[in-house]
């Protein structure tokens, strides 16, 4: 276990983005409110004010996931630096441009903090979406949301990846995470999840400016999720349609363990 | 109230038909399995054998609502006849191509019952939508339904039209109806709507062979919900967008009275 004292200068360049998926409702329209700046206090603290931002605009226009190509697998950094081509889909242009804007990924110039707003229609409560099991900061932000949160459960899951790997949006600031609250059907907005996500923005900008004014935060340990594997759902072999579905006993059972169902056995007897 | 005897002879053109909005995905996997035969039997009855029926395929590939235009909407018998043209949209011709295969509507030749399998995000369970306050035959079918139905509470709504206003695809079938389960999200199946889903399907056909059979319904009551008026979502007056939801007490409380909150009163005093 690491135990050593993890120091950073404060963090002032902090982005909320949402949007990056266009029809994930909860955070394109705390965006919307945001920019609109109908609550635009939700993101100043002492030590510094988020930008919030709206990641892919078309898509959200036609509250679709994306127009030509998901945005939010456009961050590689060989993607970002491959040459351009007018034949590029408008996602990979636009993540160019974030990453002019917010990057460019892995260097100094790069925004200091990236949250990523996300929905998912899966029951995932509010998780956290982290690239790397020593990200201490995150963990830490995550251990304040655990032991804070009223609305959700939070969850984290760590996708293990270098850097360059990680295809998301929020790795192309020095730090970042995407907050992904559900369950909330595709291009739908409900008050609950709404008000879920604000807390967890709220925790997180509260976290960064205590962190920023010197607070010193406790050694502490968190539980993550991480992918072991992926399963498809069984499908028809000539159509490949679905043919089955998440069985009801399992279906919003998100971060819950398998029931060990034993048996059928062969007969007993005495004979 | 009129408790005159309705009679009419026995419904051998059955059909059963989903993907009408092909983001609705209950219908589209109910459907699909019978067109595979996996479970045609579902659809066999004594009297007569229920053919399935995928209604916009083209919006069912594309998991959307629709292509161009929303076939639900194209039944008006003023929009079936209308001269056609070549700029039609895709669900204008897939329309007048339904409306010779099960109608054409208002015609002896049209088929006898259709059912039309759709999903809603909203907490309406297993809701069947008419178009007649007099129509007994669906009325019957509403209350044999909401004696029998085990998985989800059944209502039901009706949009009092004159047939030929009616603008839905159940409507160019001598009888029939929606029948509408939700909350689903779009383009997503759950276990548990499409067992609802199902054991509707099965409840309608059931009562369609009883009847077949001779089978006397005895007089009853139900209850149904009208469309008084259309409220929509408070937006901002510059953009348009959203700014505001159902609020928290009321989100999934479908068919439940408002509650009525009284105050705040001024002082009282004895003075």
């Amino acid at each position: 276990m690491d135990r050593s004292v993890y120091s950073s200068p404060p963090l002032s360049r902090v982005v909320v983005s949402g949007g990056t998926h266009g029809n994930e409702l909860a955070g394109v329209c705390l965006v919307r409110e945001w920019l609109r700046g109908d609550s635009a206090p939700c993101l100043e603290r002492s030590s510094f004010t988020a930008q919030p931002l709206l990641s892919n605009p078309r898509a959200t226009e036609q509250s679709v996931r994306y127009v030509s190509a998901d945005l939010n697998r456009c961050f590689k950094t060989h993607t970002l630096s491959a040459p351009p081509s007018p034949s590029d889909p408008y996602e990979l242009v636009r993540a160019r441009e974030l990453d002019s804007l917010l990057g460019p990924k892995g260097s100094e110039g790069a925004v200091d903090f990236i949250c990523d707003l996300h929905n998912t229609t899966a029951n995932m409560g509010a998780c956290l979406i982290l690239y790397s099991l020593s990200d201490y900061f995150c963990l830490h932000i995550l251990h304040y949301l655990q032991t804070r949160m009223q609305s959700a459960p939070v969850y984290c899951v760590v996708f293990d990846e270098p850097p360059s790997e990680a295809y998301s949006l929020d790795t192309i600031g020095k730090r970042g995470m995407a907050l992904e609250v559900g369950p909330l059907p595709h291009s739908l907005v409900r008050a609950d999840i709404l008000s879920q996500m604000s807390e967890g923005v709220k925790l997180i900008l509260d976290f960064i400016d205590l962190f920023n004014r010197g607070t010193v935060f406790p050694p502490c340990e968190v539980e993550v999720y991480r992918k072991l594997e992926g399963l498809d759902f069984p499908r028809d072999p000539q159509s490949g349609e679905l043919s089955g579905t998440v069985h009801p006993e399992r279906q919003d059972r998100d971060f819950r363990g398998l029931t060990t169902v034993l048996g059928p056995w062969g007969p007993l007897t005495s004979s």
